[in-house]
């Protein structure tokens, strides 16, 4: 659920540089494969500040994800100017059905395995407790303009958001460690929720 | 969504012995911080056996992971008693709501590790396929049985499986990499869900 990253095509400073050759490296190799100097190998701007810059391959990854979260975070308003049940559809998809199929699939397995640290490095803890606090606020803010629009019902928009966020989650989950094909199955269904649930009519 | 391991109280044999030091020392150590050596310590017995049968931490877990699908595998018949919304239900309150809320949470955390290693190592990725299909399977023969017994409408029973299936994932990868205390909400949505979209009333 990361916004298609643009800085990816015209990093505007070092920092965006790096963010880029990480991002890069970590499609290509995973966590498990990732090491700074692989990070390097796509950064030839400047190979000492990388090493000057980060200690471990955990802090430069922490703070490549702060930098994806607050790309995320300015991008939100922008997508305001759609009405509220195309920007939760807009969302199903770029988690599902990502317009590069293999890239998003690289890079879901990739976010998969940084999150798992979660399990056992608080720093990474604390950082998905941000992601998620974000994205379920994103989608929660939808559901209410969509009450206030009156194209919703008057409905739970936290609970809603808080279960629409957890099937995205674990449909990426499943496709980034298991069987891909089901992601279709998934999105049809979140639809028809969304239609049976929400949907004022 | 692992079945309340039973084999934990009597273990049978030296199998069952070794898949008991595995469970505990995973609660206690998690993926990233298990050695052969730290099963071992709970493991008596006999540590040359142990490793005489594993040449690595990864093969042991691969095969402490088919060892608790095939018990899952078996209690399903089992579970056949119930009717088929309390068995929907008693799934649910296992994945997100465990008996003992410490321990499942240590336990959610080991195996969302274990499960993001798949997404860069095959043989990790081919158990989580069969699981995810074993657990699936359960479910939309769970929903065909209601259909057939009149209890739920006539829905397209892969699709809810699969999509009941990635919320649940979604909301253990959640408790166990971010911020707990979302299950009640996402139990309660779920409950919603089934009595909106399948309960024929």
């Amino acid at each position: 659920m990361v916004d298609s990253p643009s800085f990816l095509d015209e990093p505007e400073d070092t920092r965006e540089a790096i963010m880029k050759a990480t991002y890069q490296a970590l499609c290509e190799h995973g966590y498990a494969g990732l090491t700074i100097a692989r990070i390097a190998e796509d950064f030839e701007k400047s190979k000492s500040l990388l090493y000057h810059h980060y200690d471990s391959k955990d802090e430069l990854l922490l703070d490549f994800l702060s930098f994806m979260l607050e790309k995320f975070e300015r991008s939100v308003p922008e997508g305001k100017s759609k009405p509220p049940e195309k920007r939760l559809e807009t969302v199903f998809e770029r988690a599902l059905a990502p317009e590069d199929w293999d890239e998003g699939l690289k890079f879901t397995r990739a976010m998969t395995e940084l999150r798992a640290q979660a399990a056992h490095d608080e720093r990474f803890r604390e950082h998905f407790i941000d992601h998620d606090r974000v994205f379920r606020q994103a989608l929660v803010e939808t559901i209410e303009e969509g009450i206030e629009d009156g194209v919703f019902r008057e409905v739970d928009a936290e609970q809603i958001g808080s279960f629409i966020f957890v099937t995205l989650s674990g449909g990426m989950n499943q496709m980034a460690t298991a069987k891909t094909g089901h992601e279709a199955a998934i999105l049809d269904e979140l639809e028809r929720y969304v239609s049976t649930v929400l949907r004022n009519d």
